[in-house]
């Protein structure tokens, strides 16, 4: 069954149970993306949407409340009473406290209230802290909830360093087998970034060149323009290399480097990236000081607004002494035949003079200079793909200027624009996931040794921070990030591509 | 010097002399083209423009003549008093018979009159028929006109087979040395075909895919709308083959085909193309029975307006029993290592279905299909090459539709568009040729031991049709020409690709 290329139906009937049901991922994602997918009319006929949380609210509380952040976070164009309404009666709320596991048969009396509860497909989609994970499943388990249809979802941070991250894996892995756990990553459900595996793997015209004769390297940049706002507390025991780096990031290469799997299955592809994972160049702690930089934003100017230093963001929530990094940018590679000695660059970080989620093939320059009496400038073929804010690729060429007299060489584009081609809205990452999720297809979530062998990688970087007199470089907000984010890339002779978009 | 990469200067000073100044091609083509240049201040300044014809007119009468069809030839927004006043201030118009040697001495005269008349560039621009070279330049030599700075410009037909091209030949180079000769096919002056040679090697991503591991198949049309028009005397007496394969077309597949030169110089572009010529598969006699398809329009309907027949178009000019073809659709390869077993398909026809020159690189699909579950349609990649109307190229791929379950494969494409891209207007062919010209820089021009392949290879067709019972075959006006030339394909498992301009 895993290896199976099977397309994976839409199921007749299903219970989504969103623990964390009124918090902001559940309001603002993922109530909004299923209703648009029931807008669409591919939610199971027979859906019911269990929100749990501590709060005191019936199911008709709850729906007010649904209806409320529907109306804030769903386009008005896409907003239709009949919708909404269908949508909200599918709502039911649960009071529960992971802590306090005598209520919970309540959930199992209203997951078994329906004839099919057997094969219904049962989702159990953990919007809370990562330190209750276990407490739940624990929980889902001793009510007798968790059977053969039933599937968990689990939002990051999956720990915090190697071992935490097994300690989650294993809490969740006594209750769910390993087929049945959905690690979502929403960098996964971008259409952009699926349609990078379609434009490598359905075309001819990349794949020859898509090795180190023809690729001088790649960059993979994930910039905002907001701060850590209301996830100070959070953030900042964490940081950018957890945050992003260690998933979105490492996942956009591993898409970017991976060897083409025999087909598009709920396996093969995780076994490909997991192969990029464990041939990423070991961190060693020189490596670390010499191909690492970390960043903390001080207050500065983004789009023309004044806006305060991190340390202000966080307020009395930071800790004294923090060294958490707003910024991450550093050089690996691919240790293996098809990208030997091409450097990837991965940076990403917050209060950024852009918001902009990138990857850049750059490829070398031709191997003769065929032109030498020409004017104009060259560059290096790119192909810029765009993940935010706008989805689309863009391959930077050289042509020939028009005009007689000599050869004039001059860069130009060819675009590919995914709102203007395809002239329909693009599905949010989360409509896509979920829908996956009640289908039963895993192939766009983490495995276990995935998200471990990610972990590993990190966690020398992890180690030499923690021990490391240094401290973040600053860089002030509204910037590309600290110089030494530029100087990683010009003792390469290199340097940052410009956002194209 | 041949080797020399050194750019071409323009000259300061230049006669510009036209046989067959008042003809048609002079004064649609050449004359504008003249005009243009000058507009943006390219002409060496002290230029003079030397019409020469049968004609009795003297220099103000040849200027009404020409101030008329720079009216009808130029765009309202090009056209300037100055600029038209300083154009007709530099014409002279000289009554000249080719068969009276006697006069010329008066052209001689013209040309001496000026102080630096022995380092001024001297074009003389054959704009006549074939059968008045050897006369023309005979006088020329006659008079002493043929100094070190002059040059000839002759326009096709280069003879009509291998023998009378070499006659053509043998008959100028007794005057000019091969340096001096400058054989126009305006094809080589478009924009969209110079910029091949840029796309091609001014850029990393073409070359990797450009060979038989990657190319599935090329092709090449030179579609008209345009019946034979007032040339049927002419026409009859070429035919398609020789009025467009020998020499546009073979052109235009010298320069997908060619292997790259160490520069482009005068000599090491043509040096490569010699060589595509040379590595055409030899035509036998049941190679053209079974590769090429010949065919003559009869009456149809272009654009919704009935139009006559070919005979009809010929009217009492044409032969009886003439077996002249209006289209011919070929399939040859280039014998060469790039090359092996990748078939070269041309086709060019009259009172086609529509008007358009395009070059089409099309791709091997994939090696292997990685999203056979997947709905939608794939299409192999290709790389169109738009020569006219449009000049531009596009590229073909495939590319996930947005949405979420399952992936739908669609065919999108990336476009440059000279016209959107560079926002000015793309200079006509001859306007780069003729100061290619002045400035002896003959890169763009067919070179004698290119034309001479171009017709030892073309000659068995020649051979064969006018020896086989067969006739060309009838397609009705506005079609895409015979079914056979759809055949010639079809049995390869291919076919002839839609514009899609």
């Amino acid at each position: 069954m895993d290896q199976t290329a099977t397309p994976h139906a839409i199921p007749s009937a299903c219970d989504f149970t969103v623990f964390g049901g009124t918090g902001d991922l559940a309001l603002r994602k993922l109530l909004p993306a299923l209703y648009l997918r029931d807008l669409e009319g591919q939610l199971p006929a027979d859906t019911r949407i269990v929100g749990v949380s501590r709060a005191e609210l019936d199911d008709d509380g709850y729906r007010a409340e649904v209806r409320a952040a529907l109306t804030t976070h769903v386009a008005p164009e896409d907003l239709t009473d009949p919708a909404v309404d269908r949508l909200l009666a599918r709502l039911h709320h649960l009071t529960l406290d992971a802590h306090e596991p005598d209520e919970w048969h309540r959930l199992h009396a209203l997951l078994k209230d329906r004839p099919d509860h057997e094969t219904a497909a049962r989702v159990f989609y953990l919007a809370v802290a990562p330190s209750l994970f276990g407490a739940i499943c624990d929980n889902l388990e001793a009510i007798g909830a968790v059977n053969d249809a039933a599937r968990v979802v689990l939002e990051k941070p999956i720990g915090h360093d190697v071992a935490s991250a097994r300690a989650v894996n294993d809490a969740v892995g006594r209750v769910f087998a390993e087929s049945q756990i959905f690690r979502i990553d929403h960098y996964l459900g971008k259409e952009s970034v699926q349609n990078l595996l379609v434009t490598r793997f359905a075309n001819t015209f990349l794949e020859p060149m898509w090795n180190s004769h023809w690729v001088d390297h790649v960059q993979i940049t994930v910039a905002e323009e907001l701060g850590v706002g209301e996830r100070g507390g959070y953030y900042d025991h964490a940081g950018a290399l957890r945050d992003m780096v260690q998933n979105h990031l490492l996942q956009l290469l591993c898409l970017v480097a991976m060897e083409p799997p025999s087909h598009i299955g709920r396996e093969t592809v995780r076994d490909e990236k997991l192969k990029v994972l464990q041939a990423l160049k070991p961190m060693t702690a020189e490596g670390v000081d010499h191909d690492t930089v970390r960043g903390r934003y001080t207050a500065g100017l983004v789009d023309g607004v004044a806006v305060p230093s991190y340390a202000d963001d966080l307020g009395p929530e930071g800790a004294p002494g923090s060294r958490t990094e707003t910024f991450v940018a550093l050089r690996t590679e691919v240790q293996n035949w098809r990208w030997a000695g091409v450097p990837f660059y991965l940076r990403t970080g917050k209060r950024m003079d852009r918001r902009a989620s990138e990857i850049v093939v750059v490829f070398k320059p031709p191997p003769h200079a065929m032109f030498p009496h020409s004017e104009g400038t060259t560059e290096p073929n790119r192909l810029h793909i765009h993940i935010q804010p706008d989805e689309g690729m863009r391959l930077h060429l050289t042509a020939k200027e028009p005009g007689p007299g000599g050869i004039r060489l001059r860069p130009v584009s060819l675009d590919l624009s995914y709102a203007t081609t395809f002239e329909q809205r693009s599905p949010d990452a989360y409509e896509r996931l979920l829908m996956d999720v009640i289908k039963g297809n895993p192939t766009l979530f983490m495995r276990r040794d995935e998200v471990e062998a990610a972990w590993t990688w990190v966690q020398p970087i992890l180690t030499r921070w923690a021990t490391s007199p240094d401290r973040p470089k600053r860089y002030p907000a509204g910037t590309s990030g600290p110089t030494a984010a530029a100087t990683l890339l010009e003792r390469d002779g290199r340097s940052w591509q410009e956002s194209d978009q």
